[in-house]
């Protein structure tokens, strides 16, 4: 069998061959040489090359994933213009008279053990970026080719372990057109990124490198999760034909572009997109976005030295704001901890990151962190429909601290004179089960809900969604998560509230009929999901699916679930 | 002020000087010796004296804890006494010539460092054993005083930053009237083990050890959660007054010993225990416990090198039981991973071990360990009034199968002629959110539950109840908690199945009147919990406090549901 399970990660078919992003082995022998002066032109001419390839990268990850994510490879670029790197590498040369490896390599190691052993994060990064930048100036010495995504300029598809950010934020959508790895979920960074990226993409196939050798031609199917390695030729003129009735039904998804979302009973829900930086909103419009349902603003803050200031945020808010006219907006202030760390910030190492100081929790202690994020997206509201939502709420308490916050932050900003709109909705997160459960005392005091799936999942069932070892456990469709959304939508209509989703959830085919019957308002997803989406929709009657709302909730199972699902909408 | 706040971790008063128990500075000088021979006798020496050390306090943890507890020093004696261990400090003293002191540290930092590194936590723990018993040979090199709370022999108040599990295991109820810490909540181990010895304790304090001097008369009040460091005559007047009304109050509760549980209006709750070993059943007899409600049977497997025999297992939940005689003992299997680890199954290290790979999750793929577990069970079923239940049950579909497990073992012991009991009640602990949302389904199938309210909250508050930074989440009294509760309550009822709790929480004043009201069949706690529990329980209206449900449900935040209880109940 030629075929490998993995989890379809992004939509499409993509054929091409393997490229095998791996790092090569760079062993070298540590000699005595005669001349130092050639052996610091050759190390002059890798840290040469090395920095062109670098710029050109940064460019490309500029281009096609914006600013924000270019910012690592200046980093990159940094170590390798610091005379207090570079100097005592040529030092070595000379006084010891070993060749360019050597004293790169074990200059390069004093670093990074220095570095490694500071008990701070931006340090520890600081290593990472010396072991990154070292491989590639290491390989140019030994004449070894060193894997630069960016720097592909033929049509493939990558085949790695994991695809890190930096590795993503490299993909050139010309010449990568899918990737695979081996380990991974639908939720995980690299899965997230192939979805705004619209690169089709497999993960979790457990063992694709060791199966897949460079130049094999490689099918991945992101649609049902397979990667076919070294296609028949019936294989191969199956999925051609696969590939191209995807594109006609992308064809078909995107005369659907500018209609508003309608059920087959003529009923209206709002299709709206996930988004990261302002660049992310070209593909809002372009997929027929509604607005913007979660604007991440972590990003703002990600890949730097020191926190963004207040007029750098101003900026980010009022282009998305201005981009997206008169649709909805609604920003999520900062959500940093558990899995995202901000290494200025210098967060103590928690036992279990999951359940500790994060989000808003982090926000109220460091409240000059954000109220300058408040100010900013109160200066910004004028230039379009804001809608403010605070992330990882678990009690009253904590959103009456963080409301009382924003409006004396506002109150502020009128009294000196600045403009702030007057009709902020101000709304909250729910993905703690607290804030689930007791979602009709919220709805009193909040203007809007949207649920966080992937959180709410992770805490409702007790289980790390990063961790294989209980990713059984992460159950979308599991009637505790149903009976859970269910009063939150509830909470809020009877509060002439209105309920949203801005997790995985919400796009996917099988929770879409189950959440329009629940009588959700608002749908957020990866924009390249919203046209599926909306097709899917036109054609579901929620008076019908309102109709099994009791027995849904009353399953046992989540499999029970999803099977009456599939027979009801023929999935 | 010479009052410092803390958190009241075991009830009482106790005055007496301060022991501070800190491991001193032990620095030494290298030296050259001349006599080899001479430095061998000093380091035999003073191995000597700390194996009779550890001997003492081997045996008075065996005589205050059991044998379990004792178990860890064990392994300490035989590093003293490991040829591997000590042949090379020998060897050192003589071919280096130099003094005792330089040769032990120097060797024994070599295994430290050795299994430190070995990625396998049983080995990292015999570093550590081999850490604590350094110490001691060390200190006696150096005649220096080493804290050893097993030799203390006048009464005193220990002053710690915190305790181990070994430091417990060696205190003397006899001469250790109290202890205080610095760091510590009310369920930290060492408080659990505060209790379970009936010693005051106060944990959480911050600073005490920068506070008490050693031998300063030191009052640690266990019922406010306060430590007076060197009382004026005024204060220990009070204090002493307030110690002997609280014996006189215990003497008051002793007299409720064989009394059922009654409330004012004449409705029967049960009173039962947690324990933790065979050793405990003293406890709960002597505290008139109804009961065993929770058995955990964790420490079977712990200071252990290797997992416990079905006989081992047998012996000791047949001692339980039959020490128990016809009152029921609830049997919580196998609850390890997460915060509690067993060294020799090695388990992988996880990112958030609290929504790791544990209790029933581990049990149902490790089904070798589960079921040899279950068979020791099912044969000491016909010993007692047996009833079983299975930890961390999140999905139906483990209850279906952990159950199912449980049938197969009863039906092959059967069919080889063993006497199985045929009425063991069969069921969950309500700790994750999802079982508690869905209870309803669960109750279904279900004999009883079981609410573990530590777990419970930390999961549905998404706050780790370990960290200090989060601690303000942990909310008990929390409405969504409230909802919960009730919720698994309500749904058992219907089905005619009971309902406990085993958490701390069941043995709380606040709890205790919300609880009642809102229906809880069995309450487990603390032996040393049920006597003042059932004197305030007699006072109570069960209809009145029913009568407070729905508003208790709607309350907004635990602040107000706390304070609505201590005014209708006068606390």
């Amino acid at each position: 069998m030629n075929s490998i399970k993995g989890i379809a990660a992004s939509s499409g078919i993509a054929i091409a061959k393997a490229y095998k992003l791996e790092v090569p082995e760079l062993t070298f022998d540590k000699k005595n040489i005669e001349n130092p002066e050639a052996e610091i032109e050759r190390l002059d001419d890798a840290l040469s090359v090395s920095k062109q390839e670098l710029e050109i990268i940064k460019e490309n990850a500029r281009k096609s994933l914006g600013d924000e994510h270019a910012e690592i490879f200046s980093a990159h670029l940094l170590v390798l213009s610091d005379p207090e790197m570079i100097n005592p590498i040529k030092d070595k040369i000379k006084s010891e008279n070993v060749n360019a490896e050597a004293a790169l390599d074990e200059t390069a190691n004093m670093f990074i053990d220095m570095f490694k052993n500071m008990d701070n994060e931006y340090m520890r990064e600081r290593a990472a970026d010396i072991q990154d930048v070292t491989k590639r100036v290491m390989a140019h010495l030994l004449k070894v080719t060193f894997p630069d995504p960016a720097l592909i300029d033929e049509e493939v598809v990558i085949v790695a372990e994991d695809l890190t950010p930096s590795d993503t934020a490299q993909l050139n959508k010309q010449f990568v057109k899918g990737f695979t790895t081996n380990i991974g979920g639908r939720t995980s960074h690299s899965a997230i990124m192939a979805r705004s990226l619209e690169i089709p993409a497999v993960v979790g196939t457990k063992n694709i490198t060791n199966t897949a050798e460079k130049d094999t031609l490689v099918i991945v199917d992101g649609i049902d999760g397979e990667v076919i390695v070294d296609p028949d030729e019936k294989q191969l003129a199956a999925y051609k034909q696969k590939q191209a009735d995807f594109e006609e039904q992308k064809q078909e998804w995107a005369k659907l572009k500018d209609e508003p979302t309608k059920t087959a009973d003529g009923e209206h829900v709002e299709l709206v997109a996930n988004i990261g930086t302002p660049d992310d909103v070209a593909g809002v419009v372009n997929n027929g976005g509604e607005g913007v349902g979660l604007y991440r603003t972590e990003f703002l803050y990600m890949g730097k030295s020191e926190l963004p200031t207040e007029e750098e945020q101003y900026e980010a808010y009022k282009s998305v704001l201005e981009q997206m006219g008169e649709k909805p907006v609604v920003v999520r202030t900062l959500d940093i901890g558990g899995d995202k760390e901000l290494s200025y910030l210098d967060l103590p190492k928690e036992l279990n990151p999951f359940l500790g100081f994060r989000a808003i929790r982090l926000c109220l202690e460091r409240d000059d962190i954000f109220r300058t994020q408040l100010r900013a997206l109160l200066r910004a509201s004028t230039s379009g429909n804001l809608k403010i939502m605070f992330p990882m709420i678990a009690t009253l308490d904590e959103f009456r601290q963080a409301k009382a916050i924003l409006l004396e932050e506002k109150e502020n900003l009128t009294n000196a004179g600045t403009e702030v709109s007057d009709d902020i909705e101000i709304g909250i997160m729910v993905e703690i089960p607290s804030t689930a459960v007791i979602a009709r005392q919220f709805a009193k005091e909040v203007d809007f809900f949207s649920i966080g799936t992937n959180d709410l999942i992770q805490y409702t069932m007790a289980a790390d969604r990063m961790n294989e070892r209980v990713s059984y456990l992460y159950q979308p469709y599991n009637p505790s998560i149903l009976n859970l959304v269910n009063n939150v939508i509830e909470a809020a209509h009877d509060e002439g509230k209105w309920a949203g989703m801005c997790g995985e959830m919400a796009g996917d085919s099988i929770a879409i009929p189950i959440l329009l019957g629940l009588g959700l308002d608002e749908f957020s997803m990866s924009a390249t999901s919203i046209l599926p989406a909306r097709t899917q929709i036109k054609d579901l009657s929620k008076q019908e699916l309102a109709s099994f709302k009791d027995k849904l909730l009353s399953m046992n199972t989540a499999e029970e679930v999803e099977q009456f699902i599939r027979e009801k909408t023929n999935q």
